[in-house]
C-alpha cells in the first residue's frame, strides 16, 4: 500500500504554491506560480530516480525504467497541476502525485516492472488563461498540432509559446514522443454521486461528448415605457426562452443530457430599453453521441422556430466540440477488482468533466479512477476529498498500475 | 401661426450642441455640452425680451410679462434639453424650442397674455448621469429635496451641485418659487402608436405608472458537467423564468401592463458553470395604479414561489416608483379642440415614457401633447418627426397656450 503520509504532504505542500495575500490558491498554466509548481513537482521526481523529460507543450513526464524494460510502451499515470482562479488543491494535483507516490511506493517495495511507469503532468488542463482546456493533452494526442497551441493567444493576451519559453518549460520532445501502453488517471469526481451514494472509488467507464456554443441574438432596442408588448422583439427574453427551454428539455429526458447557460450580457444594458442583443453560452453534454447530435439538433430547431415567433435573428458558433469517450473495459474492469479485493465498493460512472483522459483515450487504452467530493465542489477552495478517499484511491491505482506493468 | 423655419432652424442649431468627433450627440446633465446648450437657449431666451431665472437645481425658467399680468400664475411650457448618450435632436428640445416659439409667435402677433408665459427647460430629465430621471421638474414639484438631488453622484462619479456651480447654472431661486397656472408639455411620442394608426396629434390624458426593481437571485455555483440536473440550484435558470414569466403574463393581459427586463448579469459568468448569481432589472408600467400594484404582487408571490421550487432565495429592492399620473380633462379637451379646429385628427392617449409633465401634475393643472416618432424610435441618432408634424404639434400649443393665456 502507499505511503498515505507522503502522499498527503505532497498535496499541501504543492498547494501552498501560488497562493496570494488573501490566502486563494492560483497557478494558471504557465504563470510564475505554475512554474514553481513545476519546479517542486520535478525536484520530487528527480529525487525519486526517475527521467524527466519535457515536450514543446510543456507536457512533463517522469519515467521510471526497470533494469530490462526501456523498450517497452509505458504505464502512463497523469493529470495536471495547473489550477482555475481560487481553487482547491485537489483537482489534477491529486492524480499526478498519486502517480509519484505509486512509483516510490513500488520502488520501496523492490518491484521489478515489465514496463516503464511514467508518471505526466499535462499543460494547461483548465483552460482558464488559454483555450481550450486540456490542451497538453490534445497536443499530445494529435489533436492540435503544436504550433497552433502554442500561437493561443490568452485572456491576459500573452502567448502560450512566449509564457513557457519564460517560464522554462518549452521543452524540446515532440508531444506523443511517448506511446504508452496504457493511461490512467485518478481524479476527485467533482460531482456529488460517489458520496450522495455512498462509494469510496468510481470506475470510470466513459466520459460525456461536450458541446459549447455561443448563440447570439439580435432584436430591436426600443424604450420600455412606450413600445406595446406585442411590438416587440426581445433579445433577453429570447435569450431566457431558451435558457428555460433547455431546462424543461433536460427535465423531460430526466436529465441524460445536461444543459448549463453560464455566461449572459445584454446590449445596451439599460433599465429602460429593451435589449436589442443577447449573447450567451451553451453547454450541452450527453454520455452517447447519438443523444448529443439529437439534443444539438434540437436546440437548432427550436432556435429557428423561436426566431420566427420573436422576430428577431439567431447566430450559433461552436466553440467546443468533443465526441464523448467510451474508456477501456479492460482497465475498467481492473479498476472494479482492485476496488473489490481492497473491501472497497465501486461504482461504474461516467465523467461529467472533461479530462486529460479523455484525449489519452485517442492513443492507447485508458480510463479513470474517481473518489468522492464532498458536496460535489470543485474549481473552489472548498474541494475536499476526505484523507481515507484519497489513500483509498491511491491504492486502487497502484494495483491496477501495478498489475498492468507486473510479469 | 407659428414660424416654422425658426422652430426647425432652432432645432438643428441646439442639436449641433454636443457632438463628439464621431458627430454623436450627448449633453448630459450639468455637462459642458450642457452648458453649451443651456447658453444658446438663454440666448435666445433674452433675445426674445424673456426674464430668465435659475433656480437652485439649475431649471431655467424664461418667462414673458404682459404689460398687466406680473402677479397672475403663468401657464409654463417646459420639458428638457438635456440628452441621452448617442441621442436625437428632438426629445426634449422640441418641447422646450417651442415653447419659445409659441411666445416669440404671440409676441409677434401683438398678443396681450393675460396671465405670464413661461418656457421651462428642466434639469437631468434623462437621469443617465444623476439617478433619477425627471429630477429637475420633481425637486421643483416639491418631491425630492433640493439638497438630496444636489449631494446626487454621478455615474462619473461626480457631484450634481458641485457641477451646476462648474458650468454656471447653480440659482438663487428656490425651486418651486413660480406656481403655474397651468403645464403643458409637447413631445415626441417615443413609440409607434401614432404613426402606426395615422394619427398625427396625440392628447395625452395620462401617463403610466413607473415600477422599477433590482432583483438578486443567489444559487450554488457547480460545475456544469458534473452536477446531475436534479441537483441544480441555478441562478441563472431561475432568472430566466422570470422573464418568460412576465411575457407570458403580459401575453395574457393583453400586453395592458408592460414589462421589460432590460439588465442582467450572471456570476462567475464562466461557460461551465452553473450562475451562483443572476441580477436584473424589471421595469413594471402600467396607467392604473391598483393594476400596477397588482402586477408588482404578482411579481412578488411568483419570486417566492420560485425561490421554493428553485432552492435559490431572491431579494428585490425597489429603485423607482412613481404613481401613474391623470392629466387635466380640462386641458387635454383644449388640446383635442385645438386639433380639431386645424383640421388635424387627434388620438386620446397614454404617456408609456416618464416627462416633466409627471412631476408637475403634481402642482397644476397639466396635460401632454404628442406627435408621431417614425418607427416608435427614440434615444438613438434614428429618432425622427417629420417637418410637418413637428409645425402641427406646435401649433396646437400655440392654440392652447393662447386659449390659456388670452382674454
Ligand atoms: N475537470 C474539469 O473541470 N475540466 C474542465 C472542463 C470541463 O469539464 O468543463
Ligand atoms: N421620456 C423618457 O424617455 N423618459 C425616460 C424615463 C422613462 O420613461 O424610462
Amino acid at each position: 500500500s502507499i505511503n498515505t503520509d507522503r502522499l498527503l504532504n505532497r498535496l499541501q505542500e504543492l498547494g501552498r504554491i501560488g497562493r496570494d495575500t488573501d490566502n486563494k490558491l492560483t497557478r494558471l498554466a504557465a504563470s510564475d506560480t505554475d512554474k514553481a509548481g513545476r519546479d517542486l513537482f520535478v525536484t520530487w521526481m528527480k529525487e525519486s530516480g526517475l527521467e524527466v523529460y519535457i515536450d514543446r507543450i510543456g507536457n512533463i513526464f517522469g519515467i521510471w525504467y526497470g533494469p530490462e524494460n526501456r523498450n517497452e510502451a509505458p504505464i502512463m499515470i497523469g493529470s495536471h497541476i495547473d489550477t482555475v482562479i481560487n481553487a482547491g488543491i485537489f483537482d489534477g494535483c491529486y492524480g499526478v502525485l498519486s502517480g509519484l507516490e505509486v512509483i516510490n511506493t513500488l520502488q520501496e517495495a523492490g518491484f521489478i516492472p515489465s514496463r516503464p511507469i511514467a508518471v505526466a503532468a499535462f499543460t494547461n488542463e483548465e483552460g482558464v488563461r488559454y483555450t481550450p482546456d486540456m490542451m497538453g493533452s490534445l497536443v499530445f494526442a494529435g489533436g492540435l498540432s503544436v504550433e497552433d497551441a502554442l500561437a493561443t493567444v490568452g485572456a491576459d493576451g500573452t502567448l502560450l509559446g512566449e509564457e513557457l519559453e519564460r517560464i522554462g518549460y518549452a521543452g524540446t520532445e515532440d508531444p506523443g514522443f511517448l506511446k504508452p501502453h496504457a493511461y490512467i488517471e485518478l481524479h476527485i469526481e467533482q460531482g456529488p454521486i460517489l458520496e450522495k451514494m455512498g462509494f469510496p472509488i468510481g470506475a470510470v467507464e466513459n466520459l460525456q461528448g461536450i458541446s459549447w456554443q455561443r448563440i447570439t441574438i439580435e432584436g430591436v432596442a426600443n424604450h420600455a415605457g412606450t413600445t406595446p408588448t406585442d411590438m416587440r422583439r426581445d433579445a433577453g427574453l429570447a435569450a431566457a426562452r431558451v435558457i428555460t427551454y433547455l431546462r424543461d428539455r433536460a427535465n423531460d429526458s430526466n436529465g441524460q443530457t445536461v444543459a448549463t447557460v453560464g455566461t449572459i450580457d445584454f446590449k445596451p444594458n439599460a433599465i429602460n430599453v429593451i435589449p436589442s442583443l443577447a449573447t450567451f453560452t451553451v453547454d450541452l453534454r450527453d454520455p452517447y453521441e447519438q443523444r448529443l447530435q439529437q439534443e444539438e439538433r434540437a436546440l437548432a430547431n427550436y432556435l429557428k422556430e423561436l426566431a420566427v415567433s420573436e422576430e428577431v435573428s439567431i447566430t450559433t458558433e461552436q466553440l467546443v466540440r468533443f465526441q464523448p469517450v467510451t474508456f477501456d473495459e479492460t482497465i475498467v474492469k481492473l479498476v472494479e477488482q482492485a476496488a473489490n479485493q481492497r473491501g472497497l465498493q465501486s461504482k461504474r460512472m461516467t465523467s461529467g468533466a472533461g479530462h486529460d483522459a479523455q484525449m489519452m483515450a485517442r492513443v492507447c487504452p485508458t480510463a479513470m479512477i474517481f473518489v468522492p467530493s464532498i458536496d460535489g465542489i470543485s474549481h473552489n477552495p472548498k474541494e475536499y476529498t476526505k484523507d481515507t478517499d484519497l489513500e483509498d484511491g491511491a491504492n486502487v491505482l497502484l494495483d491496477v498500475v501495478s498489475n498492468l506493468s507486473g510479469n
